[in-house]
């Protein structure tokens, strides 16, 4: 190759680790404004054209706003939810498509209402699509496939001394 | 340097840049196949020279078939299990040879038979060896110090809902 061309290859590969690394932090985005109830901020990461499928695909959604609703209605300040994501494997597809699968653990507790001290634990493995959209990456679509789902009651003895939704 | 110089740096740092995301997806995938009992792709995982220490280095196997079996057999269906990894240090040693830490967590859950509702949890610090093999890196090594270990009944009352492997 050319000196031109190696330069050109380095800037191409340099381009999808940025890529990828753009990626896991808009999936943090994603996680950290779920939990945090940060509605209006969660919509900035899901793209306009988003698929989105739940509980192992069975709700299926197809804008931002229907998404950030359902969440909203779902996920209510009475509960408490922690989505902890690990180990990401991220394959860029194309300049603007790529695919990412994420081990997540999730625990939600509910601190008041009709499921006071229901708690709910457990695993997935989610496999996202993104998209690239003016040099921006939106979540294209995601869905997941539990590992397990648990639900028990917590002893009410349990003191919640901290709560972000309280 | 000359701008050849500056540009076969470059390439070369690039290229760890690239092998440590590989590592780090490699983790990922075994960690996915291991807890979705997905065995012929994890056998994918790991180095034809594979070297294993499991239980503080109590047991050791030689071959990935040899790894596979007793992961196969010491984790059947009646064992949910959650192997999370965290924050990952992985070092490039050569070209072909790297070295990786990674916190992880884990949580083991016996749905049925002789354990039925025993519960583990645990915490350890993995240290791995790494190998690239025709330019895929491969599992050489893995084996870790356990932080702690817990075992318990878990209440019958849990409701476990969902369950992959049921």
């Amino acid at each position: 190759m050319t000196l031109e061309e190696r330069v050109e290859a380095l800037e191409k590969e340099l381009q999808e680790m940025k890529d990828i690394e753009a990626i896991k932090e808009l999936k943090g985005k994603y996680f950290r404004c779920l939990d945090g109830k940060m509605w209006d901020e969660l919509e900035t990461t899901l793209s306009p054209n988003i698929v989105t499928s739940y509980s192992n695909g069975k709700l299926v959604f197809h804008s931002p706003k229907e998404v950030t609703d359902y969440l909203k209605s779902s996920m209510p300040k009475e509960e408490i939810s922690m989505h902890m994501g690990h180990t990401p494997e991220i394959t860029i597809d194309s300049e603007t498509t790529a695919t990412g699968r994420w081990y997540l653990e999730d625990r939600l507790i509910f601190t008041d209402g009709k499921y006071k001290d229901v708690g709910i634990n457990g695993g997935a493995f989610y496999t996202d699509k993104y998209e690239k959209i003016d040099g921006q990456w939106y979540i294209l679509e995601t869905g997941y496939v539990r590992i397990y789902e648990e639900h028990f009651m917590r002893d009410p003895k349990i003191h919640i001394t901290m709560n972000m939704h309280k």
